[in-house]
């Protein structure tokens, strides 16, 4: 690694997600172009090109948004005002964002997708997942594919996201393992299934996370949103990188989890804006299992991009602690993403990691303009990023 | 009225809480020094000597803050996080702070307040209520009003928080009706008692009113938070302003609320922040009670100053629609603090009175990066303040 480093000083407490360094009080972050070079105590500090003060300020990775759906036009604020009022959440109502989408021109949707990253950007997210399905045909998917890779750092497949209306079910599935696959996977990383009543069985639902396999493709589930269902099972089965939503579990999906790699990633502001219960974060983290917290940002059930809001919410309302709901929204994105150093894929030196303040982790920080990160959960809805650095860059 | 006037133009959606008018699309609002001199469509809007274009963005009244204790010192982040770890709130935490806030100089505490209001101007308050309390001496309530006085729109004098460590209970209530009182109320307008279990018993808090009452300050109570009590019945007895907190609410209490003119000031983010249920919104609603939103920002059991959480919160957990919840941030602050233009004290004219937007009011607006107010709740978390003027003048 060559080039100028800068040193990020006076630093009153800084959450690394390594166990071997923890939380480390006056400390020293150096950067190396997109990569923190040295992470420690500020009286053994090397020296360095520049130096940016703090002042006591508290820093932690930046987010992994490991979970959003921004490609997309058009406006369900009716829906949502209907739902307030009293409706219940229904699947149905991304048909909506399907019309308006495939209408829409490409500038539109980039537009809104930039609109959108930065947004996130702007309140600490440094490494964001997002995915197609609301074009559900080939062009379309490919369009939101090739779009969302220009401005997120990975891309998720999601020609399984409904059944478009009038198609016939059998032959969409084998649309979304056929020729729609062929022609997304060169733009995507991951490919995604919402396996739920009202959109995907779990027959369905194995053949496409097969198929995607088959093809290269890491794998996710939606799954155990709206009531009890296989998606877990058929997640966990077919080594998924991660199960999304989880608001309701059996014990034998708890279980399943807990036994396996793969991460139960809770969308908490989804859960409030559909006023479906809080997901059941402490029976699966007293169980074992790995938990993600992720925005879910999209038009209908969770138009969030503020993972602090997340945070906020898993220690107020889901009995999360501060640090594991924190641990949760940075490395618990990460190993979503697989771009956790536990990972095979950021190999065994940590090398272009994310979730974690350590050498060889991409340098991506967030500094809060409170003492410590407690005051997420402390201070909510208070906005409290006061920089961010991603990949190197400080964008705030 | 004299002077320059600016005109607000390209209002998208203009929610004025004015029963006349309604929610406006399409609106300018006219400002003339510290009130607004004309409100309506944009086609038939007069000229102004300026014009600010908000470019289709909502506005709505400044949030109308009806419930905070932001003259304080010392940090309570630890018990923040044993309380997130499983302990139970306790009135008795506040001692803590009132052991701080003895020893902080007249300096501390108002730049510490002075922060907070500017925190809180920045997220849209322009109307802001502050107590006393942290004090509990008769120099340290007489000190904390002053410094109140210079930077809160209201100062509420709680003399009644705690019996202080180590005092006589019915001595320190002698104090608080009487010399206490006399010395604190030349600088507030407002007393208040916390009226619950571990703190003050519903005799001495009917004295404590009565006594305030006596020597012409408005009163308000703190009732019926940890649990059923008999603050809402002292407050409604008493002739309060308002109940502040009504999380344990009987049918009694309920009816006893909608048949008087006593608000019911609810505080979200405190019920989230100490993990108690959520106060029941629907019933006061349906009840025909009059239900303020407030913050409770205090460094012990709700430290947020964000009214925009507390809004999306009320709707998203407490079944408030987005109408009602904005409503009660705003115009039932206003009747909470009595400065509604149903309120005798600003007069049938609204001559003054805040958190509607009408000719006459104060000039204070809070322009959202967004189409509608809806988005408050649809968007949580995320920042939208975009501008605001306060009593005329552009803050942000
Ligand atoms: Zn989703
Ligand atoms: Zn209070």
């Amino acid at each position: 690694m060559t080039g100028r480093t800068t040193a990020i000083t006076g630093i009153g407490e800084l959450t690394t997600n390594d166990p071997g360094l923890g939380l480390v009080r006056d400390a020293v972050v150096v950067l190396q172009g997109d990569r923190i070079v040295w992470v420690g105590h500020a009286p053994v500090a090397p020296a360095a090109d520049s130096v940016v003060d703090v002042g006591g300020r508290a820093v932690l990775p930046g987010w992994v948004d490991s979970h959003t759906h921004l490609v997309f036009a058009g406006d369900r604020t009716a829906e949502f005002e209907a739902r307030m009022a009293g409706e219940p959440y229904r699947a149905g109502g991304i048909a909506t964002t399907v019309e308006a989408t495939r209408a829409a021109t490409d500038d539109d949707l980039e537009t809104t997708l930039v609109r959108h990253v930065g947004e996130a950007v702007r309140q600490g997210t440094t490494y964001l997942e997002t995915k197609t399905g609301y074009g559900l045909t080939v062009a379309d998917e490919v369009r939101a594919a090739r779009i969302a890779a220009r401005h997120a750092d990975e891309v998720t497949y999601l020609g399984a996201h409904l059944v478009p209306p009038g198609a016939d079910e059998e032959s969409y599935v084998d649309l979304v393992c056929g020729d729609m696959l062929e022609a997304v996977a060169p733009h995507a990383g991951w490919a995604d299934v919402f396996c739920e009543r009202g959109a995907f069985g779990e027959a369905q639902a194995e053949r496409i996370v097969r198929a995607a396999r088959a093809r290269g493709l890491g794998v996710r589930v939606h799954g155990n949103q709206l009531g009890h269902g296989p998606g877990v099972q058929v997640a966990v089965r077919n080594g998924a990188a991660s199960v999304d939503h989880c608001t309701y579990l059996s014990d034998e999906d708890v279980e399943a989890l807990a036994g396996s790699d793969t991460v139960a990633t809770l969308l908490p502001a989804c859960d409030l804006s559909t006023r479906q219960p809080p997901a059941p974060a402490r029976r699966l983290l007293d169980a074992g299992a790995t938990v993600a917290l992720a925005s879910n940002a999209n038009p209908g059930s969770s138009y969030t991009t503020s993972m602090a809001f997340c945070v906020a919410i898993a220690v107020l309302q889901m009995g999360m602690t501060v640090r594991e709901a924190v641990w949760a929204a940075t490395a618990g994105g990460a190993r979503a993403l697989r771009r956790h150093p536990a990972d095979a894929r950021a190999g065994q030196t940590g090398d272009g990691a994310v979730g974690v303040v350590r050498a060889g982790a991409r340098a991506d920080l967030h500094v809060l303009d409170a003492p410590s990160a407690t005051h997420l959960a402390y201070r909510p809805g208070v906005p409290l990023t006061w920089a961010v650095w991603r990949a190197g860059t400080r964008v705030v």
